[in-house]
């Protein structure tokens, strides 16, 4: 069994990213938009953050208070749309109750939208034009083939069908030729599919649910899952009983996590590139 | 085995549609756009035409040179998005090769994109948001969900992964909690899936590709293909083979076709209901 070292992997792009970037006289921004405090949510920025300047991207953050009215954080992101020092724009979420997500996504101008969220980023990608890829899909992609993992023609299984990561991911693997199939709560013979697939993308947030007895020999297995429980985290794949039979597997950490931070870096470095085509 | 009979559901949907209108004292206004002369793309204009006329949506054709510019083209379009009159904009694809469809499309509002190809359309399609639905994919929906056909919990395979019918019909499907398979030909184990499958969609354009002995007993099969050859019309399914098997059957003509004709009516009335929110 071999591990898919997201971790290593995601060094070596911040490290290709630094060097093109360091050739540039002028560096890109990135706007991330914190609204309130939720602690996680805290943690995930000041993590995107240090990421930015590691590599030399100019990170500029907007810190908003919990009753920030929706009507003014849709001015702040107007605003930063038409700033030319801003290349890439981020709303952390979740958002407060009282601000609706998709709204606010909306109005993320597409060609500054680094989270690849917005409705028109989704829809080229669907239609496999060029666009900003969302970055946990394209950070499994990437790391599959980094790792000289075939997809096409083979049976790959996406357990979960969420907006962020499980429909965007079928979609992808689709594109990369694999033939896959997207199983979710409802889907009733859930086992049977897992035990035929050569790929399988855990994405549905409950911890160790992938078990030995569950899947084939040499199953290559990716492992989307990020649950606390006493502040220590799971993923969805039990790592200890599949360990034996599967010939790939991304830990939980340092797998999916930080490819899902180097495609963010990557989305806007190539906002960047793109600035003048705005 | 019984028929999936589009050609009547959507003289039904188009009774209800042309009541509702009958009741409005404005009238929805649908824009077709026609370059060239292709013979094929001159006949579903025209029976788009006849369907509107049918139900009191107004029609304007536009016919343009074959030779007519990309730029003058997007100057019509946008005008047509300027213009109260009209609610939906139908551009006949395919467009001569000089034009980039994809750059007339992004060009039609999504809020009058009436066919549902704008990538907007189809990024909130993916999100499950209301949106406009393109008309194939929304058409075969109706034509299971109106002849009481499960979907929840059934093994779907979708064959073929167009932009316009596959990969939109595979989305609505899961939505719909199907568990869905989409076969290309990159496939490896196409027969094993069909096997397996409770509903098979096929739209890859092989005339009589699926034979009664790649499917299971009391299968559902839906036939998107329109393949001419000498003047006829053959489906990707060879009805003969398959009928003694299978539980229910759309046929072509009369079943696909029809309802994609009717679902792009639906989408017009409902532009024109939300003309008030442009």
């Amino acid at each position: 069994m071999k591990i898919l070292n997201g971790k290593e992997l995601a060094r070596k792009m911040r490290k290709e990213l630094k060097e093109k970037i360091s050739k540039s006289p002028e560096k890109p921004g990135l706007a991330v938009v914190l609204v309130g405090e939720d602690p996680s949510s805290k943690l995930y920025v000041n993590m995107k953050e240090r990421d930015c300047k590691k590599i030399g991207i100019t990170s500029k953050k907007i810190k908003l208070e919990e009753n920030t009215t929706q009507e003014r954080l849709l001015d702040i992101i107007r605003q930063l749309n038409e700033d030319d020092t801003i290349h890439g724009i981020l709303v952390q979420l979740p958002l407060p109750s009282h601000i609706d997500e998709s709204v606010v996504i909306d109005t993320i101008s597409s060609k500054k939208d680094v989270d690849g969220f917005h409705p028109m980023n989704l829809g080229k990608m669907l239609q496999g034009r060029d666009c900003f890829l969302p970055a946990t899909p394209a950070g499994i992609i990437d790391l599959l083939k980094e790792n000289n993992i075939m997809i096409e023609g083979k049976e790959v299984a996406v357990v979960g069908r969420s907006n962020i990561v499980g429909k965007p991911v079928a979609s992808l693997l689709t594109a990369e030729n694999g033939t896959v199939t997207v199983c979710h709560s409802r889907t009733k013979n859930i086992e049977t599919i897992l035990k035929r697939s050569d790929i399988i993308i855990m994405a549905i947030g409950r911890p160790n649910f992938l078990k030995g007895n569950m899947i084939k020999e040499n199953v290559v297995i990716v492992d989307v899952g990020t649950t606390y429980i006493d502040d220590k985290l799971y993923g969805d794949v039990d790592f200890e009983s599949v360990k034996e039979k599967a010939s790939w597997i991304s830990p939980v950490p340092g797998g999916v996590g930080p490819m899902t931070r180097a495609a963010l870096l990557k989305n806007t470095y190539k906002a960047f590139l793109k600035r003048e085509n705005r």
